[in-house]
């Protein structure tokens, strides 16, 4: 039986994988790439860099998968735009199969090397599921997780995703273009195309923000989003223009109230219940 | 300058932790540990598996950090409760800027291994925070980012966490008792001292379970939530039972709507747009 590892790459820097994914690497006799802008973004560098670094077995091959062409034509209307995806979706699915009833023996293990975790924002797990559901070729697949650039965020930033005993909440920029829903303490902001917090009125907001998270470009800015704003506008059209491509996330913060005994520091503290909401073990 | 490594080292399986992550644990002196509940859940167990298997330097110290008493009594109103949480923090914080005095040199390098991710539902970065504004005690620190049981539990499911360009939400498990918000189309949940979806009457609802995740423990359930809240329910007071303690998460889902064209796999398919959301890079 064919098996198909959906390995998680980590954020950028080439040591940011887990032990784990680097022996499913070694197991893998084909790597296949499909680029979505990866050369363009250096992804596939750090692919390469990857597999130079982290491969340790004689022989494998790395199989490039080619795009289908993708009409974006801007005048399609609705049913339109969702047929043309529909119909590049099944063109790369075919192309997929393809790529593994050729390349990889019938008990052959292939691999595909996903930026961050396979299960953040990213299409390879539907397009594995399509790729089944042809029934033109059959494998097992196995998920090995990575840490994603929302994480690499807050590590560089040295803080906490979640207040205390609040919940986590990721979303596309296009969820928040109102502004930060109510009911939420903070939100980390993805696939922004420009950095849509500026727009912001609310008062007492605070943000962490981080472009080409665990690589040598690496840039953080953070405070009052009203003090920084500005700054990360610009600093964002500049590194977009110099790089040709941006990757960037940010955490957006309600500032916290200072609750009876509580702490004030914006960034951290404020809730005054620090014991509930971390982890514990119970029983 | 004394440094102090906080170190995320993955839901449970000792290769769960980036090659980063190793490379930090070979440049500290000291190992410092805090016990909360971890030997009875097997947590330190799990970390002396990962300096055995990873850590490859010669000499290293395990230091363990006693935990202060905690004043538990539910008699106490409310300012008390508060109260009584500030005083163990304040004393915790004392025991472990003593314990970075007088067991790490000048130059010392520390480490804390924190179970899956420091940013993550963990009190470790406020504890430092804390620590600091002691002001008994100077050193840099730094965070290394390490994957979380909520990606474990994607990864086993073989599920993203996310539907195509909607938002990703983790929350503690009181923040949902009285269902599923509206407007989220699915929620992972933590901390759940019980199986709290199975009180949920609402409608096509899925739910991917998992406990004792990346461990050889590690069990999932899944399906439609009317179909196996009991089972779910049962299962996770018999293992309680058995192991004296638990570990799970779960991912609850709203099945998709068949949209025109789309798919209506209620697992992973039904929006119809699955090209935007995911990543690209832009520019």
């Amino acid at each position: 039986m064919r098996e198909l590892l959906v390995v998680g790459m980590g954020p950028g820097h080439p040591d940011q994988i887990t032990v784990q994914a680097v022996q499913a690497l070694n197991r893998a006799d084909v790597f296949f790439r499909m680029d979505k802008g990866d050369a363009k973004s250096g992804l596939n560098a750090a692919r390469d860099e990857i597999l130079r670094r982290h491969v340790t077995r004689p022989t494998y091959r790395v199989v490039d998968i080619p795009e289908p062409p993708r009409d974006r034509s801007p005048s399609l209307n609705d049913g339109g735009y969702l047929g043309a995806v529909r119909d590049w979706h099944e063109a790369r699915s075919e192309l997929i199969a393809r790529a593994i009833e050729t390349e990889l023996g019938q008990d052959g293990v292939g691999a595909f090397l996903v930026w961050g975790d396979p299960s953040v924002y990213d299409s390879m797990l539907r397009v594995v599921d399509r790729v089944l559901a042809l029934g033109t070729v059959c494998f097992d697949y196995a998920v090995i997780p990575g840490v994603t650039s929302v994480q690499a965020l807050a590590a560089a930033h040295r803080i906490p995703l979640n207040r205390t005993g609040e919940p986590i909440h990721i979303t596309p920029a296009r969820k928040i273009a109102g502004g930060l829903p109510a009911g939420l303490d903070s939100a980390v902001v993805m696939l922004d195309r420009g950095f849509t917090a500026a727009g912001f009125d609310e008062p007492g907001l605070s943000v962490y923000w981080g472009a080409y998270l665990s690589t040598p470009d690496e840039i953080l800015i953070s405070g009052p989003l009203a003090d920084v704003a500005a700054q990360i506008t610009q600093t964002r059209a500049r590194l977009r223009e110099r790089h040709g491509w941006i990757m960037d996330t940010y955490l957006l913060r309600r500032d916290a109230k200072p609750a009876t005994g509580g702490h004030a520091k914006p960034a951290t503290g404020g809730h005054a219940k620090p014991a509930t909401g971390d982890r514990e073990t119970t029983g």
